[in-house]
């Protein structure tokens, strides 16, 4: 297992870090207070800075436009861009869509790369994954309302979606919908392109989440689907190999959140040690004399390294071996690197008191946004279950879904 | 040790429980989504409604216009009123206000009684306790910038303070400034009433505080006191006890944020187990089937329990010995269940999935407001240092700030 | 609620501390090297002492010999006895005679008070509950291998069971079998009473547990029962009745052991606040100038008072209500106090470096011999999935045993 | 970083993890029952077949007789020899032997060498390492009351140590003495080779750990030294330099403790799983259907891969830049795998019910033994806080010993 960055990573880091304290950082107040809709523009702006970098979209494969980074490499690149809340979007890597060009790239037709997948890479159209449902239980995806009829060459599409991230705005949506209701469960649901301006395509909310409802990328809506007809042609990959694509979508998917939670992590480290050395709780007596505060540091420190050692180790057996074969590494760095997360943050916010609190510091937005992360693409329990069952199986015990 | 509810508890209870949830509970998505100050006016109605009840300013004694209940009968309907997050608001109980009563009420001259006590009571005006500096560690009361100078019959303040609570809208602040500084550290400084129509005194921001700058009682303000000037008749008890009052003021106050607590974590418990009862992850097959989530409930459950148990018991002690002598169950019950309540709305949370941290349910504005549990009124890192010490004290050990 | 301590309670704890000070501690250093079997005598001896103070026996009712506490009153003699672990032998309150001399006091015909019950409450003998099986999950109650088969007027048992704690040396066992197979599950066990010397009954082994098989009242037996002939009459109570003779007896020994462990949580806490106070770092810096230390400190202590609380307030309401309708408080107080105990005698430990791991203390025993708080009478996990269920219930859902 | 295991440790790894389960297993339950001691004949007898394996002292460069692994290499080897609890000492790699043959390795003179380190090598004699006193505070190593004193060609030495590990049985111990009393705290100390035979060395006790007193190298002294005369030559590297070299040796030795934990948690991770699948709680519904034990299950496997890599990271990161450079990792490893390995055991313990706390399986012994391993070469405390004190120090500030 060599976890050694390539000389590409070794160059680009430094490259990258420079370039998020210059331009990403700055913008994240204004992003924070006015709201991602009133910051695209200036967003986009810095994105052109960021292709003549030639860093555009690194996950992708060159020949589909990216920047073609092994997993292990986007590894590194994606925790530094962790950095920033913006850094994933700058660099065209943001989630949904990041997961979106992989699977097009992966299982889309030459002609559905040509219409969605390529302005996606160059950055001029952004897109939207469209699985969970409000009635059903987003740990059971088999387990689906809305459905896609065959009408002859079209799909008629009806049901409800909702927490479909970064849909306003999109030019379009990969929904999920059952098309074999009579199959077994896992061969039911088939993933189909809908482009947003189809009749019948709706965005009932941005569901207001953590207190605010967002806007564009940066928004969770509740979207409608009545008889939304789109040519069979959008189906990608065959009629029920929605559940198994969108294990091959989810599980690098969530290797990728993970990197970029070991950067929102070091920067909340890095926050809490500045606050300790530079908070004086008695003249000449700063905050990290104080052994509390030291034990935070620490645990920090060793959680950080740990959650780190898992991506990394994950992102080299991905690269070796796929996805599926790495299954029970996704699992386990999906719950521990979330937990190091929420408690990292939660720390440093402790360390800095009110202002910890406050939003002078982009502390308290991780804490309320990061919140997510041990619930989104699969809440810890069902990561907990999936891996114990897992192992449970190489001794010789077969669980299922109930027990 | 007799924490029987009394005959009144016993009475008034169920009627405050229903009060809230055909007054409180249907205006809190109103307050949550168009903020405090646009829900003024209704809030106010509702406040009528409370006095014809007999309960409005259920903790002030009777001979200064309130209701009159004990610590111990505080504490129950204080975890009542806690189930809705305008609970103690529309019962005139609400921090910092109930405070400032309290100490008005025991340490007020008739004049500061009749001038600022008495409004207060009826609920005619609103007030602020001015004590946290930006630069100043709050865990160090002893160590202030603002200052009060004596020039003839006034005091001249100037300092900078923030995080006071509700400062928008009130009519008077209670500023702790530095009176003597060549006093020893615990007699420096004295609290003084300045209203805030005062030259000088100035709102310079709400601050935001998870994500919401907040407006009228519902907010957090930096504040700018120049050359601010008041008669010395506004100080409160005698010069250089600003400290002391400080600790007779707050000591009961963390425990009427505890009860307050107490009540949050009933209704997040609630909460989590209607949805495990009607969230289905297959068919006929509820959450509440699932021993992960069997396991919040437990936990959860034990430990408010726990919790209400050390609030009542502390309640009871400062009833019959005073809030001095009760100090160490105060500052253990104060991080206890700051604690309790973190982790009981983090598994109601979790449990929720998306639609936890979704604004369709108070867990998430439980999530983000109440964060500050662990940080108000003394962080858990000072509680647990002072509690330490006052044991070690016992045991013929003396440690002194900075160990 | 009333949790005052009673008047005969505040006599008699100042004295039952300065007995196990003066009696019981100092023959803790030799019980606990030269084991129980070899200290029996000396300890009779002091059991003596115990009747002279008229609190031998203290928990069980004056018309069958004891002194009569009530449960609230136990629960602080109680407490005082965990202090030194043999308190509870020299008080002849010891688990399982305790238990035994309840079930058999409230349930047992005359004939069996006077032959079995009789001389236990005198202390003349020790008895044994045999229940739990090697391979039958304790958890599951109404699964066992032991049958008694009804032959004219005896039964004949034949089984295995261990973890009978005390049998060696024991007059006799009340065993757990199997009367009527074909019954509904929670109706198919009866509770008999074994004498130890009836030809059949064979102790195969004292089993080695945590490094030690004990001897004596110290050890936790594997049984044999092969064709153990026993008349009719030695049946407690009715015929099927044993799982629910079982619930009564269990339930209050749970809290009975709770109380035990508060009083081994602050012995363990008084080592820890000494060590904090003598040992020094550096000349001058002893141990409790350091807030990790602190922080253990202040932790253990909210916690020990919180679980005192629950126990408190839980026998108040078994003496109010009876077991079976305290049975979710018993189940919660069963896993939060042993949480607790198990984390109190850590801390101390970690704090006394290498001398808290050997025997030169207590602390190393209470942490081997207590790690079987969170398992006997039930693992956390069965009374975490009890207690939710009991809630879930009155939320309208009804979970059976495999969810 | 590259992790990947080198050609020899992919062909030494099965057959040392075969050889375990054929030779080292079978032997363990008579050495946890009749004592080292007892068993020590029948476990040379194996030692001899591992030296025709060509693995005996694995850790030892090969010019002084050793197998010469590097680090990383050792560390995958230890984690195997940890399976069983004579892994270590059948391959002659045990501590403290182990550290005091890299220390003799490293700075030992060729007299040295010859007398003490070769017989070691061969596995011919044992050795003990005698720092902690029981009056003096392990964590600050600087701090001690045994002095060696100059006389002309000899040391010396008086004083009394403790926790001194195979002190019984030792042909020589290496005593960590004040010999320049004036000099600044870390110089004064030197490191000084005692054999066991010299007047006025006597072995007082063996102290009794956990229960037992333990014999031979499974065993923790008290020693007391009088009046013991060395030759000057027998002391290791410079005078003062004590401090140094213990860092030098505890450095490395923290890790391979590590690495041992990681086997011992591997151990009791299959004991978890192999309850899990065998153990019914009722027909056909075993343990591992429940989710709290899948939750036991996941936290663990991933704590101990989390766990697994830093300690190869940090074995890594040695090799290429030595132990001072890794200092930083090497405290947080120590105190993060040994809170890996306490919460493995306790939940393999938990899942196996009264048997996990029986001496029928090795976990009681691993549960007693290895609480241990939050305490020896410093308490989990003293690496939290030397690693928060590093960590702010490249921060700007420099936090003494006292705060």
């Amino acid at each position: 297992m060599d976890l050694t960055p390539t000389a590409r990573v070794v160059e680009l880091l430094p490259k990258v870090r420079a370039f998020l304290e210059e331009h990403a950082v700055p913008l994240e107040p204004d992003v924070a207070r006015l709201g991602f809709s009133a910051c695209v523009a200036r967003l986009k702006e810095k994105r052109e800075l960021v292709k003549r970098l030639g860093l555009f979209t690194p996950h992708v494969h060159a020949h589909d436009g990216g920047v073609g980074l092994t997993f292990l490499e986007h590894a590194r690149l994606s925790e530094a861009l962790g950095w920033s809340f913006v850094g994933h979007y700058l660099f065209n890597c943001q989630a949904p869509d990041a997961g979106n060009m992989e699977l097009l790239s992966r299982w889309g037709s030459p002609a559905q790369k040509a219409t969605f997948l390529a302005p996606l890479v160059r950055g001029e159209s952004r897109s939207c994954f469209s699985m969970t449902e409000p009635d059903r239980a987003g740990s059971n995806p088999t387990w689906l309302d809305t459905t896609a009829t065959r009408e002859g060459d079209s799909y008629v599409i009806n049901g409800r979606k909702w927490f479909t991230t970064g849909a306003d705005g999109a030019a379009f949506a990969i929904v999920m919908a059952v098309t074999n209701p009579d199959a077994p469960p896992h061969l039911r649901a088939s993933q189909i392109i809908v482009p947003t301006d189809t009749p019948g395509f709706t965005l009932v909310r941005n569901v207001s989440v953590m207190g605010h409802a967002g806007s564009d990328w940066d928004s969770h809506s509740e979207l409608s689907y009545e008889h939304v007809r789109v040519p069979v042609e959008n189906r990608i990959g065959d009629e029920g190999a929605g559940f198994l694509l969108a294990q091959e979508r989810l599980g690098p998917g969530r290797i990728q959140h993970a990197m970029r939670w070991i950067g929102i992590a070091e920067r909340s480290f890095d926050l809490l040690c500045k606050r300790a050395v530079s908070r004086e709780l008695s003249p000449g007596k700063p905050l990290g004399t104080r052994q509390m505060v030291q034990d935070m540091i620490a645990e920090s420190r060793a959680e950080i390294d740990a959650a780190r050692l898992m991506v990394l180790s994950t992102a080299w057996k991905i690269d070796r071996d796929g996805s599926h074969a790495a299954r029970e590494q996704i699992a386990a760095v999906k719950f521990f690197a979330a937990g190091v997360l929420q408690r990292v943050v939660d720390r440093a916010i402790q360390a800095h008191g009110a202002l910890g609190l406050t939003d002078d510091l982009p502390l308290a937005m991780f804490y309320r946004a990061e919140r997510a992360a041990r619930v989104y693409d699969g809440p810890d329990e069902v990561h907990k279950a999936m891996l114990a069952k897992q192992i449970l199986k190489r001794y010789g015990l077969v669980v299922g879904r109930d027990g």
